[in-house]
């Protein structure tokens, strides 16, 4: 799979996907990431991507040639239109099952808007779905486009060392259920629960004693 | 106000935290952000922080010593109790009621899961809320911790360089319903609306001229 990011701060955004799980998956080959600065595609001379909006208002508007023109590179390079994203307040709620959806393409392109957002006509013409990571307001579109790509990253195989593990549907469920210890069995007075020390894995696993624990 | 952030991968949350416009405002010293290295806090030499699950089941749990001692040196530090919140998919969904219930706080520290968690005595101990980003799952607590922080920290008065502009409420649902648009008037054959080009601002602003943009 690949996915190419467009933003104001690729440096950022790159920081972010270098590290842990997905930067090794970036290093076997298994996905590729490309993070784009809008900047490039500029064509004032002082790089100057945003502009006043019509109408009059506060703030700062993308200005829609950067975008449309990053977005047409892309689809030069890859022979192919991605299944673009513009992450926005707008937008469809992001989850676990867009994330399955997503981890099924091909190809998929991110915008990330800044400032005030971006101009309606690039999402007239080239956005295929506003993806929101949740009802509050941020400084920009980048942690939900980095979080849209984590979350749909680790659903690749090959990405997880252990598939199985992060994907199975009752592991997970297990994960929000059940509390969970590690060594030592006592830390300051605390101690993990007896019946996770009886070492019965069948009964633990098949939810018996963990269900207890509730 | 002071947002101290527990993580395994602190230059990751630097690298976001020191740009755009959380970056300047702690230029300006208007909020203070830090990012602590659980491993820093480990008392093995290999600087080892996590272990396996007691009761079996795959995955590594971030075991307790580091994270209390690292909350404890900000305590030392501070000479206060930070309001402490662990992200994870057991949580309360941040939104922006949440965001702006934390921006009233002197003192929050983020605690970030990685692998497949922490240990329950953490929580019991030292967090007072499970904060969630949202119904999917992540390789670690870092993008959603650092949602959290930029959500909360644009709440601070002189963080944004025009206060009124983004905490108006009427100026965020502005921003979910009508369409924006930039210059230039017209781009690949598609033209800002004529009504926003009239210049009534005042027609504009109150909803007459953009309600019929719907």
């Amino acid at each position: 799979m690949r996915i190419d990011i467009l933003t104001l701060f690729p440096e950022m955004c790159e920081a972010v996907l270098e590290k842990s799980i997905i930067g090794k998956a970036r290093e076997k080959g298994v996905i590729e990431i490309f993070c784009h600065n809008l900047r490039d595609y500029a064509r004032d001379k002082h790089r100057r991507v945003d502009d006043y909006p019509y109408g009059g208002g506060a703030g700062m508007i993308i200005a829609p040639q950067p975008i449309v023109s990053c977005f047409e590179d892309i689809c030069r390079v890859t022979g192919k239109r991605p299944h673009t994203l513009y992450m926005s307040p707008k937008g469809r709620v992001f989850d676990q099952k867009m994330a399955v959806e997503l981890s099924g393409m091909d190809e998929l392109c991110i915008i990330c808007g800044h400032y005030e957002g971006i101009d309606q006509r690039v999402i007239d013409l080239i956005v295929d779905e506003e993806c929101s990571a949740g009802d509050f307001v941020l400084t920009g579109g980048e942690l939900p486009a980095l979080m849209v790509t984590d979350a749909v990253s680790r659903l690749i195989p090959g990405v997880l060392s252990d598939e199985v593990c992060f994907t199975d549907e009752s592991h997970f469920n297990g994960l929000l259920e059940y509390p969970q210890y590690t060594r030592p069995q006592s830390f300051r007075d605390l101690e993990v629960p007896q019946i996770l020390l009886s070492g019965h894995h069948g009964n633990i696993e098949n939810g018996d004693v963990r269900s207890r624990l509730k």
